[in-house]
């Protein structure tokens, strides 16, 4: 199938009414150094300790087919437990590629993915929904076309993502609903849940007849990324297995995401959870490379602890970005890109969520991770994605790309002129050197309010919370469709209407 | 005057009813690499930037005693301006010490300031106070003696603050409730405002009769310090100038704070403020050293924008942030210590407040700041403290506290044991590993409410900041007076009312 490519958007896609922010956050490059939580030697012995877990204590491994490749490759297979040789990992992590292309329908949201870049994603895998208007309950499709609007409407946010989940629509059928809101509501990069090859075979046929891309146009890069989230401890199950297999196959990107709650599913300690999921990561980054060598596939870590009295996860701690840390040190260890995340445990987009998603960002940013996932609008430690939360995260997501940019200071800037005509103890508001900066010198804020207490307060003294209400409604009512939505619509809809009626692709178990 | 000093109070002067923090945050050390905003020959470009504005450009100096000083040391004055020449500021820098030895009543509250030391102190310099029992209203002595109780509280504040302003005392006796409070309230580092010669002579003699130190103690190491904000652009006025040479003829610590909002008092862009900063700093550390060689004296900024719409100030906003890492990289140039600052905009503890405030401390931690300012309770640019601001903003010191501490990942922390232990697909809540260690192994929040939806809607659905009214009244509740106390009051009962009957001492225009 190669039909014409629908014309790949361009800038002037996106025309909303709303203020456009004063820069380009389309392609980050984070430029700070990357900080430690660990020694390199501690960190060698928790790389070291991590290859010892997967030789003598094994991953069970619940997919015959994913056994049968590790067996093949030379690994110990007793049972469904696989025991990876430390040196089936080293051939692993040098055929893995490095930097990876990940592209979109429109090209000025293609990204590279490597070390060195600086990715964003919205909250991801929230059942539920939550906004001040409509109040809390499960996620819709309408919701979720509304969640991917606001996606695409903040141009710090680089990929589209499965949250809120439509839960009004059955599971059989519910990936053509999200991959084609994705696919015309959006023009970013794609999400694809691996629930099975059923679904996913289904999905990268979407892409394909969707944009016009023939076979080899969709393995030229990667226009579709997944998350794999091992079962912490040391399991990978059958559609996460499956999906490693099926994304390598195809030349998309996995994602190996260990969900590491240090005192839970992983060791209390920061770097004991380090270890469990470099181990697991490294499992499943071997299964993409012995899949076939050179599959775009990325080192992953999504760790933060519980509350030791109640077990509930916590996130934005010290431990969440000291564990951000060693992740990256690790990652950096084996040369390979990463994920990080942020994310909230609060019930509301309050003090606590705020705290908490920031603490995450900047953990993610003094990490040097290469995508932070979940980082806005991700509430209730995932189970919930706020619209009001999207919107005052998406504040701090700002904060951290504009702190990404390069910061001019030649002569021009310094403006030893402006100093030069403003008098002791006057001010600058009327110089020149303002003068031809003003409307773009600084970061717009999004949500903020800085009127005074008294203007605030005869506004309605509303909190940013309160606020973020009319924001996310003004993005809604500023997004405008995509040139390219109802080209991709009338070419998926037969597609869709047959695989519906053929019983459509229910989730592998 | 040298009588009998009253015991200094050690570890167990503070006895609360509430849960310790699990660590120690009393010293803190910044263990990552500080971040850069502009290269290294920018920020050399900048420096020499600032050397000719001190020589061609010139600063007001209100003060004829420190014209007078600043003739001295071969400046050209011309009426009241004065042309600091680079060999005057090279020399001033060169004796201005690296490393200050700041001085509490408890030594366990004693503090190294050097580059590398990370010091928060709470909100500074507000008229007004809020908390939800009580609403807002101006600042008062019984508001100011609870919120130095807060800042006692709390491990991770370092040092007493001057906030809320407590309006119900005259401006002439303020200096005697004021630092009776820090003095009886509090074990830690004290502020002094620099008002005048009178109140800082006054309020010096206070710390020596309270506590008991002769004039060669008082002046070993640094018992008090202040905040010295130059008029930007370029002027310095008459009670600044008179602190700085007050404070440096006795051995105290001036903090030379330039308030550079840029677009207003300072250049609009960020090269641009931080020359105008660095050429405030520079004379004022002049004038310290000119006035006594060796004299404790801080380089500092607090840089940020303002809303160039409205000319409100903002704070917590990237640019913010980047005059951080500026302020940071000019300081480490000239190789003194320096104050950063956090702060926030917002009227209310929400969203808003929080994400600003993060902000501002991870640009003072990235940064590297040896001590960061208005690091809790800041609402409103700085025109109230909040008590309930202060709760919530403690989340993120203590979090910043935490991520300083040293990770432990020895083996015993790796834990081959504990990932041998349990089984695939298993957890790790009792694991031997996990239970050796699970009482202290994570940071325990102070208002963070990790329950799930259900819990936290049945029990209310309370905010951040509704919960926080809780937490500051029970810290009130937990407080409980220090050893000291009494008999530093008996001691200062009858200097004050003698000074109170002579007509105290007025604030310096």
């Amino acid at each position: 199938m190669t039909a014409q490519p629908p014309r790949r958007t361009g800038r002037k896609a996106r025309q909303s009414q709303a203020p456009a922010p004063r820069a380009d956050y389309r392609q980050l490059r984070n430029p700070f150094t990357p900080q430690k939580a660990v020694s390199d030697d501690e960190c060698q012995a928790i790389h070291d300790t991590a290859l010892r877990v997967l030789e003598e204590l094994g991953i069970k491994v619940l997919l015959p087919e994913a056994r049968t490749l590790f067996a093949k490759a030379g690994c110990r297979v007793v049972d469904d437990m696989v025991y990876v040789g430390r040196d089936v990992v080293a051939a692993a992590v040098t055929t893995a590629p490095k930097s990876i292309r990940l592209r979109a329908i429109n090209p000025a949201h293609d990204q590279v993915y490597e070390l060195g870049s600086l990715i964003f994603t919205p909250a991801g895998g929230c059942p539920n929904m939550f906004n001040r208007r409509d109040g809390r309950g499960p996620g819709s499709l309408a919701g979720y076309q509304d969640a991917a609007k606001l996606t695409q409407f903040y141009p710090a946010m680089h990929k589209m993502a499965p949250s809120p989940e439509p839960q009004d629509v059955p599971v059989h059928l519910r990936h053509y609903a999200m991959n084609l809101t994705q696919m015309t509501l959006g023009d970013k990069l794609a999400f694809v849940y691996a629930r099975g090859q059923g679904q996913v075979e289904q999905t990268f046929e979407m892409l394909r007849l969707g944009y016009g891309l023939s076979d080899a146009e969709f393995e030229n890069g990667s226009w579709a990324s997944t998350v794999i989230n091992t079962n912490s401890p040391r399991m990978l199950d059958r559609p996460m297995a499956q999906g490693i297999i099926d994304f390598a196959r195809h030349g998309q990107m996995t994602i190996i995401t260990p969900f590491c709650l240090a005192g839970a599913m992983a060791p209390i300690t920061v770097a004991g959870a380090l270890t469990l999921q470099h181990a697991e990561c490294l499992a499943g980054i071997t299964l993409a490379q012995i899949t076939r060598a050179g599959a775009p596939v990325s080192y992953g870590g999504f760790a933060s602890n519980v509350d030791m009295k109640s077990g509930a996860p916590a996130f934005g701690t010290p431990e969440h970005m000291k564990l951000q840390l060693g992740s990256g040190q690790l990652a950096r260890l084996i040369g390979l890109p990463w994920r990080s995340a942020a994310g909230s445990a609060s019930n509301a987009a309050d003090a606590q969520g705020a705290t908490e998603n920031t603490c995450g960002l900047m953990g993610a940013l003094m990490a040097g991770a290469t995508m932070c996932v979940h980082s806005a609008g991700w509430l209730e430690g995932g189970l919930t994605y706020g619209y009001e939360k999207f919107v005052t995260d998406m504040e701090a997501v700002q904060t951290v790309a504009e702190m990404c940019l390069p910061t001019k200071a030649d002569a021009a800037e310094i403006g030893f002129d402006a100093l030069t005509e403003v008098q002791p103890g006057g001010h600058f508001f009327a110089a020149a050197h303002t003068m031809e900066r003003f409307d773009r010198a600084f970061y717009p804020p999004l949500n903020a309010d800085l009127s005074n207490h008294g203007s605030w307060k005869a506004a309605g003294g509303q909190t940013a919370e309160e606020r973020a209400t009319q924001v996310w409604q003004d993005a809604l009512a500023a997004y405008t469709p995509l040139a390219h939505a109802g080209e991709v619509a009338e070419r998926l809809a037969p597609y869709i209407e047959a695989k519906t009626k053929a019983g459509g692709a229910p989730p592998m178990d």
